[in-house]
This record gives structure tokens, sequence and C-alpha cells, in this order.
């Protein structure tokens, strides 16, 4: 691809040759001479004087090494768009792989790709143009809408239903039993059925091998445009707002509901039945332990707000240096009340 | 379903019309006319005001809304049992897919429901009543007692011994190798070869994509009646006792013993080879690094009696508040051997 | 297995009957009179005085109990190499299964043992030796070495790079799509095509469930010898040194370099973009969210080295006290500046 057709499609100035071949999108410290790569984040800016990219994509604010240069607005988003220019996506073959077992009850769009070892389930409804990858199984009465890709190993449970556009990546569970048991006064475990579903709504995308359980009644459910990242654990019935955003091994216990536009970091939990607000943002790492009102920025565990947690991440390696402070006070005041020994256990 | 009949299956006092017909079990919030609901959680009573169900279960202390009530001694056991009044569960069909490859020494039971695209290696021993979804893999030479469910996509490794009416939920992983490694001297990592096995006693459950490790040698064990929840990972040569109940993404490092009736919150680790006690509780996200006396509640890292925990928690948001307390105190008597600057590092 | 040539095997001096016979390699506290065991944990000497197993391995500063003794250097390294002897690993058959689905342009090496339910996409290559367990899936255009072991329900997505002597356990997901979002100013999120790869080098092992995403562009990488534990999550753009071992629930955010020889607990996590120099060890559930030069030993979130880190959690606990201490002082010296009430919220 020529870099001048490059340049037209992102918006961007070329500074450079138009004629330049790109075959490419790579890092900079892995971009040969027809390689386009990019800088956003200001820790590689020193790479970017000893990169041997053929082009590099780059702000306003950058000035740019010896090669050529597409100038944006927003170094980020051409990035982003220029990734759609070399993106090869993988689909199956067109058609109904002869290897794969739908239930004749089952009712599948047009234009589908269903690959060898997929097993689609009675009554299950699949709309237009479905991608579904080699060992998916789709169990019966679900409901899917158009669009749908599912990557190999995949698992929907019976009486799911599913928006447009939904992506899940290997592996993903979805309405898997909720984690419902009561332990009998006399002994032995009661299993309470799980007979709530999952309603995954359009444009929601959920990374490998992470799982999201049905509802014990009513819906688990994942608002439009959610994307959970791997590993993820949602429980029974929680509902994730619109374009949420839920990083690596994240999880939720049962009932929270989390609001729109929220963003998880990595390894966060949320106790049971919290009410997360719209647009709050969590560390990773957090320990969500109370209801959270919109926009806080949260870190901690329990939660405290951000700063104040950072305050504190800051002061508590200094806590031994603080005991021997106040040891010496005490003695300093012939005070022996405080003694070494901790009394608080 | 009539009003009247549930009343009697669980044993309630009806206040209402036996009359009525109900459909569904639904949350208070997505309740119609033709659904029973319930409460336990306090949480939810203000919802019960503005309920559209048609009946709820009550215990004795609520006064209900103005639709029918089903009264009860203990309302979430007698929602348990509803729940099993409602429930349709999805089995494969009877017999064996003709997609399912069974090895001619594996030993069926009767009754089995053995779904496309299983695969039982040589020498699989199966109870009656098997239950076994579509893309279940299970190795040679395991032995499976009566009412086995695992669903799509489980993975049950080589010489496994599994007991009677254990639910093993989607993408499940049972007896792969542990995580034994010995990095030499001289460079290289001698893999020890995972020798033993993993036995799962009966009426043991296990939540989507966990993973449970066979031992390095002897076994590792999940005694009767142990519900483990999804994205769990019980290392090599661990041992759970009856009844223990461990919450989404909580792991136990090798050779570590828990209890009988132990609960795990979410997120909770275990290091290895330690004992934690009978009847011991765990607050979600707690590590645990020592050995544990029966019947303690913990909370934190390295875990502490969980009172204590809550009181430092509450506590640690205002060291940067002591740490200027203290300053002043030490300006106060004019001592400057207590600096700003962290001396402990 | 006689005892004299296990004996032999291990390089061990005999104490004991070399033609007594041993079938099995057990813990102390489950051998038998045919069992071979061993002790290196300090914490199991006293099982060595109860146990009925027919021989142990011993290193030379401990005294033997009645049974037979070999004596070695260093126990926990005979105990590996005797493991190998007892090893019986489950192969799936030599041969390509029927139930299998080979593109016609996939290029297998020879002795390759291929199970049913497996699906290897157009234009792979996969080397000698391999073993595929039922239902693996590997997409297009993936290079394989030699020896290579994918168990049951493995993902490989298209275009990644594995090396030789690779193991994959069950329900591995190589090469999903990275998680990149970037959320519009107007609304709606853009989904950023991940079309970078991954790449594995030779002698890795993976464990069950864990994932390693592809990257946006250019390379995920886990070099020579990483050995990842069950549920790892490594997301898009790491780099993973050579024979790093990470445990259970551990995880990278994306493009975090991990140095060589490096280990990490359970359940640890890494913020994005970070630089883990050589040798680092990290206790389990740290959170690490700075650069970490190299042969550190640190904990606690943020991290801290390792005996900072102890003294710090245990100092914690006598938080509620020095919060009591220091108001006592502020009294005797009449200060009512520092109130109880926190201030820094």
């Amino acid at each position: 691809m020529k870099l001048g057709a490059i340049a037209r499609a992102l918006g961007a100035t070329l500074e450079g040759d138009p004629e330049l071949e790109i075959d490419e999108l790579q890092p900079l410290d892995e971009a040969g001479p027809r390689a386009l790569s990019f800088v956003s984040n200001q820790r590689y800016l020193a790479q970017l004087q000893v990169t041997r990219a053929g082009a590099v994509i780059l702000g306003s604010g950058v000035s740019g090494p010896g090669c050529a240069v597409l100038r944006v607005d927003n170094a980020y988003l051409a990035f982003a768009v220029a990734l759609g220019l070399f993106d090869r996506p993988v689909l199956p073959p067109l058609g109904v792989s002869a290897a794969a077992q739908l239930s004749p009850t089952a009712r599948i769009g047009e234009d589908a790709r269903i690959a060898a070892g997929v097993v689609v389930g009675d009554g299950v409804t699949i709309g237009a143009r479905a991608r579904l990858h080699p060992g998916v199984v789709i169990y019966p009465d679900t409901v899917i809408g158009d669009d749908f890709t599912a990557h190999a190993n995949v698992v929907v449970r019976e009486r799911v239903r599913i928006g447009d556009r939904v992506i899940l990546g290997p592996g993903v569970v979805i309405g898997g039993d909720g984690f419902g048991f009561l332990p009998l006064p006399g002994g032995g475990i009661f299993k309470l059925p799980q007979i709530g579903t999952v309603e995954i709504e359009d444009d929601v995308e959920v990374g490998a091998n992470t799982t999201v359980d049905r509802a014990t009644i009513g819906t688990t459910r994942l608002a439009r445009g959610v994307k959970l990242d791997n590993l993820v654990m949602v429980a029974h019935g929680c509902r994730i707002g619109e374009e949420a955003l839920l990083a690596g091994q994240s999880g939720l216990a049962g009932s929270t509901i989390v609001g729109k536009r929220v963003q998880f970091g990595g390894q966060v939990g949320a106790a049971g039945h919290l009410e997360i607000g719209d647009d709050v943002r969590v560390a990773a790492k957090t320990g969500i332990d109370n209801d959270v009102a919109p926009g806080r920025v949260i870190g901690g565990y329990p939660e405290l707000d951000v700063r104040l947690w950072r305050r504190v991440s800051a002061a508590v390696q200094r806590l031994p240096e603080l005991l021997r402070r106040v040891r010496r006070i005490e003695r300093m005041l012939g005070d022996t009340a405080g003694s070494d020994e901790p009394k608080a256990r």
C-alpha cells in the first residue's frame, strides 16, 4: 500500500514520499523500512530517534525522525484507523461445515459461516452473517442477532439472548449456573436451580475464557457496548451498563449493578448487591465493598477516592518508622502506657 | 401453575387467591402479574411496595404489599424450593450421539445422554444417567459415578476419580498438570512429571472454566459436597474438606488443606502447604499466608481476624493525617530526630 | 520396579533391601509398603516417623525411619528424577483420527497423534511428533515446531508462531484479540483491530485455561523456557523473558516486559508499559505499578522491597493502637489540633 494512499485514508498531512510502499504496521522497535509505526505514549519517544521505520504517525507537537511522517491531530485515533487498513481477519469458510451439528429446529440466517465441530441446539435462532468458529456450542432456545462472532470453543447455554454485532472470544462461557447454594442447618447443601438467563445487548465484546453466569431468577445483563477482557467473572444477576470496560481478571459478585461507561482496571473485585454509578473509574486490584457514587475515581480495599488511596499507599511504607517515632516520643514524655506489644489482636 | 398448588408445595400459608395462575419466578423489579417473587435481602424491601408481582414469598415479620402473599418461616429456603418448581433443565438427547467418539473399551452406564463432539477415552468407566454435553473430553482410565453432568467443553484428564451426582460447568478442567518446575543451577528448567491424580467425591459442583490440577504424587481431593465457583484455581496436592464453598477467582497454591464447611469470598488466595481449619470464613480478596485455626473469620493480607482487619482498614485512611500529627508533636517537643524522609526503605 | 534399580537410576546410596518391589511414588501419609516416598519440606518431617512407606528418598542430614532409605545429596532433585520412572503419559493414538478436520493445505510432520474433534486450519504447519488431544483448534497460517503437545480444547488463533517442545494445557487460548478499545468523545467505542501476533519460543509450558493475547501490532512474546500456571492472563504486546515462572491467576496488562528468570507468586498483577528486570521475585498478590530493577524481591501494592513490605504488613495491624497512642500523647500535651475525625478524605 502506498504511503500517499494511507495518508488520504487517515486524513493526515504527509511529510515524505507518497510513493513509498508500506507492507505492515509495527511498533517502533520492530519496524523496518517498509513498515509504518506510531507514537502516542510518551514513554516510547526515545525509540523514535532510532527507529528503522519507513514512516511514522505523529501528533502535531512531536518533531519527526529522519523518516516520512504522517502528521495528524490525534495520533492514537489515526493509528486505530490505520490498523483497519492492515487487518486480515480470518473467517470460517462460508456455509455450514459437514462436520457441524445443527438441530433441525435451529434457524440460521443468511451468509452464515459455521465451522467443523460446532453444535447448535434445538430451537436456537441466529441472525445473518454468523461466524461460528470450530467447537462452539449453543444450547437450546438461545436467540442471537446479526453479525455474531463466536471464536473457537465458546459455550452459550440455554435461553440466553444476544444482540447484534456481538463478539465472544475463545473459551467464553455465557449462561453457566450462578453460584447459588444454601447450606442446610442439619448438614447438606441445597443447590438453588438457576432458572434465570443472560441478556447481551448489541456491540458487546467478551475476552477469552471469561464467564458470565445466568441469573437465579431474572436476567444477568451486559448492556450495549460493554467490553469485558479475558478471565473476567460476572456473577448471577449482575447488570453492567452501556459501554462499561472491565479489564482482565476482574470479578463481580452476585446482583451488583455497574453503571454506564464505568472502567475497571485489572483484577478488580466488587462485592455483591452493590450499585456502582455511571462513569466511575476503578484502579487495578481495587476491592469495592460499598456503593459508589457516579463519577468517582477509586482505588484500594475497601475503596477510597483514588487520591487519598495514593497518599495512603505512600504513607503506609512509613509505618515501621512511625511506630519508632511514637515510641520515642512516649519515652521522652515518660509515658509507658504505649507498649511495644500489639494490644488489638 | 396455580398459586394454591405452589403454596402447598412450599408449605406456605396463602394470603390471596389460590386460583391465580403463576407462570414464572422473577425478581421484584422484573415481575409482572403472573409472576411470583420474593424478598430475603433487606436491601430490596423498598421494591416490595412498588412491585407488580402477582404474589410474593414473605417471612413472618414482613408486611405484604397489595398482592397475594405466600407466608413462610424462612423466605429464602421457600424461594429455593420454588425455584425447583419452575426449573426447566436442558439435557442432551437420550442415547449416544453418532457424532460422539467413545472408545470401545469405555463402559457407560444406563440411560446415558452423550452429545455430539464428546470424546471418551480408553478404559473409562461412567455410571448411570450420565449427561455429557457437546465437546466434553474424558481422557483414558478415568472412573466416574452415577448422575454425572459435564457441561460443554469440560476436560477431565487421565485416571481421575469422580463420585456420584457431580456437576462440572462449561470449560472446567480437572486433572491438568500441576505447576511443578525445578530451575537447575546451571540453567534450564526440569519439569516434574505430575503422576498423581484428582479425586472428586459425591455431590461436588464446579463452576465454569475452573481448574483443578492433579497432584505431583498422591491425590488432589475435593471432598463430598464441595462447591467451587467460576475461574477458581486448585493447585496440585490440595485437599478441600466437605461442603466447603469457594467463590469466584479464588486460588489455592500447592498442597494446602482446606477444612470442612470453609467459605471463601471471591478472589481469595492461599499460599501453599497451609492448613485452614474447619468452619473458617474468609473475606473476599484475603491473602492467607499462615495456618488458620478452626472457626476463625479472617480478612486482609496477610490474614487477620476479621474485626481487627476492619478496624485496620478504617484506620489506614487516616495514615497521612497521623503522619502530620506526629510531626506536629515532634515540633512541639523540639525533637528533630523524626524526619519527614522515609528511613526504612 | 526393584528398589536397587531405582537407587541406581537416582545415583542414590541404598540403605535397605535392593530386591524390594516398588509400585508407585506416594506422599508420606498415603504411602504403603510397596510405595517410595520422600521428604524435602521441613514441614512434613514429623510424618516421616509414622509413614508406612516401603522406602524414602532422604538428603544427607536427615535420619531415616525404620524403612529403606535412598540417600542422596539433593532429595528434591532425586524425587524429580524418580517421578520420571513412574510416569505413564497418555497420548492420543498414533495417526490422524478420522473424526479430526485437517485442512488440505495444512502440513503436519511425521509421527503425529491427532485426536477426534481436532480442527487444523488452512496453511498451518506443525512439526514432527505433534500430540493434539481432542477438541484442539488451530486457526489458519499458524506455524508450530516439533514435539508440540496441545491438551484438549486448546485454541491457537491465526498466524501465531510456536517453537519446539511446547506444551499447552487444556483450555489454553493463544492469540485472542487484545483488549483494545477507544471510547469516542461523542459516544460509541472504536475497536482497534488486533493485527499483531504471538510468538512462543522453545520449551514453553502453559497451564489450563490461561490466555495469551495477540499484540495490537508486533508480537506478544513468551521466550524460551517460560512457564505459565493456570488462569494466567498475558495482555497484548507483553514480552516475558527466558525461564520466567508465573504462578496461577497472575496477570500482565498491555506492553509490559518481564525479565529472564523472573518468578511471580499467585494472583500477582502488573500494570501496563512496565519493565520488570531479570531475576526479580514477586510475592503472591503483589500489584506492580512501577518499573522494577533487576534482582529485586518485592511484595505489596504498590510494590515495595519484600522486607520492608513484611515489616509494613506486621505494623499495619497496630494502626488502631497507634491512633490511640498518638491521641493520648496529644492530650498529655494539651494539643487539640489532632482530632479524632479524618481530615484527609
